[in-house]
């Protein structure tokens, strides 16, 4: 065979990254919009203006829009519990339940709290309607969130409240509810990407069965600083943890059950990957392992630092793991690794759709 | 704080992603270029207007220009073989050292020979200019790569010929060389992503002291597959990764040498991330341990495959690994884990800039 590269058949045909009137023709359609160039310069923050002038590959425009700077945060250290917890066909005991190790975890001094995904129910289609719950009507109708809320306002605390199955009109969804320190509900993450696999012999599953997927990321400001939020399955998608990234996240925080077979695969690697990538910390909180149920939870809940540093993580049985985030770390990872400086946005850009069309968001 | 999600706030300004108008236009910007949309309907490939009618979540605008399938590989199965030369200052005893690991290679069957990074020279900014050579010109100017292209010839293998200084008028580049069966440079790959780290006390390095970065991705269609190209730092930026399984890759080579700090913090986390997110298999050739030299390499050269998983691994000392590669792993893991038609290109979208500019690639 005659083999010829992709990239060389380009090259005798275009120039097209050295074609200066392409790529800002591209680069005015996506960012622009409605706008003109010279707006585009005067308009962005002077950061990117002088990222431009550093450099010819354009690092600042491989992520569209442009990649936020951190914020500083409310607080630079606090500490998060993960609570592992073991989880029953008992819906007020598990409500009982997470309440207490909440309130437990509180009173070591815990500022941030994550669930597991499906916390509140056991894991399995055939329960999904019968927990679900609808989380906007509240109240009586969400015994769950009614608890989160009370809970994160008497001890003013966060929570990142895993996730439970909610009803919303004639639709289920997996959803994440995050309260802040005054009880009030800050954010509701619908999951994205439904867990739809077949591993034949090992591991089926799908959600979409009796699930409908999220329609939008979630990124929040709390008190303990912006959080990304991904449900299990959204974990393996690297373009979303990129867009939190990009939009100034300081942790991601992902509840999630992965099973007997994709746990000891993947679990691990994944959140790793998604914090040394995107140079941020991550947090992962599964249920605890029940080996008499229909789908058996791997456990190993796990903080992982901006380095993809393992810094507190477990077996599969019921616990609660507290550690603190320190987010100068953060800062001190990027300049060691100056990634946002060395993209090469002249050769691949990551476009958030939702940001880049909603110019209100920043 | 009363704090507020960005999410929450775009969505009361605009409702982006449900705005069909919106995304069409910016589809239309982005895709199209010159032709209308009707056109984009009728001259892409019938599996991705296929892919549209399923779902209203565009997995296949998740990648832009949409994802290539899998191109059918020459060979199912063959042999990779991992050299992990140990490298001195004496270049002529380096190449003569290489040709005899490929030559015992290929003795024992592999068709694939993956070298280290900078194999003909000591790792230092000092010694790149001493040791470059013309490749282009070629003969006595490139006796590194003369020999690479004789011993592909002559024992009808295809080498990924890990890489070395390459001189270029006044410019250096790190640059790695692919020669087919019949001797052929098939493809070079400059080094995209200067390694410039600085972590005080632990490893400071600035290749752009010397090197010029490279201007595009590498990809090339070999006798064992296509293969995308990256040399070292260039792993750490998952876009290159992903562009080019966008591209139809089974195989993404990335010659390295990683040190004794971001040696165990990252390689084989970097290697695992790359193969489990884009489904392919990744392969990684570092130079040997010389405790005594300025910059002290890590080893552990690998093969990963498409799950993830670690199929072949070395300590530091010099030696040579073979291992089967089965591209039919492949199609198998992504039917597994079908990611391809997951991925929300309603929400984001990687664009792989020289494909989308460039309209004879694919």
């Amino acid at each position: 065979m005659e083999a010829i590269g992709i990239t060389r058949l380009c090259h005798r045909n275009l120039l097209p990254t050295t074609n200066p009137s392409l790529t800002s023709t591209f680069i005015s359609n996506l960012v622009i919009g409605r706008t003109s160039f010279h707006n585009y310069n005067t308009n962005f923050p002077k950061f990117l203006v002088s990222a431009t002038m550093e450099s010819s590959f354009k690092p600042e425009e491989a992520r569209v829009p442009a990649e936020l700077s951190l914020p500083a945060p409310p607080v630079t250290k606090f500490k998060i519990a993960l609570c592992q917890l073991y989880v029953t066909t008992d819906k007020e005991r598990n409500i009982a339940h997470a309440q207490q190790a909440i309130e437990d975890a509180a009173d070591k001094g815990a500022q941030l709290i994550l669930l597991p995904e499906i916390w509140n129910s056991p894991y399995s289609n055939d329960s999904f309607p019968v927990y679900a719950e609808d989380i906007d009507a509240g109240g009586d109708a969400s015994p769950s969130t009614r608890m989160l809320s009370e809970v994160s306002r008497s001890r003013k605390i966060t929570i990142i409240g895993g996730s439970i199955p909610e009803r919303s009109g004639d639709k289920l969804y997996n959803s994440c509810c995050v309260f802040g320190t005054d009880g009030k509900l800050l954010a509701k993450h619908r999951k994205i990407h439904l867990f739809d696999i077949d591993i034949p012999g090992k591991m089926t599953f799908k959600e979409s069965r009796t699930l409908t997927a999220g329609e939008r990321p979630t990124i929040v400001d709390t008190e303990v600083g912006r959080i990304g939020i991904g449900i299990c399955y959204d974990i393996r998608f690297q373009e979303l943890a990129a867009i939190y990234a990009a939009r100034g996240a300081h942790l991601l925080c992902y509840p999630g059950a992965f099973n007997m077979t994709t746990g000891p695969l993947h679990w691990e690697l994944l959140q790793r990957a998604r914090a040394a990538d995107c140079q941020l910390y991550v947090a992962t909180c599964s249920p605890a392992r029940d080996g008499g149920s229909s789908y058996v939870a791997w456990g190993h809940s796990t903080l992982v630092g901006p380095f993809g540093e393992v810094l507190m993580t477990t077996e599969h049985e019921e616990t609660t793991l507290i550690a603190e985030i320190d987010y100068s770390v953060i800062e001190q990872r990027r300049t060691y690794l100056p990634f946002q400086k060395q993209r090469r946005g002249d050769l691949y850009q990551l476009v958030d759709v939702e940001r880049l069309n909603c110019t209100g968001a920043k």
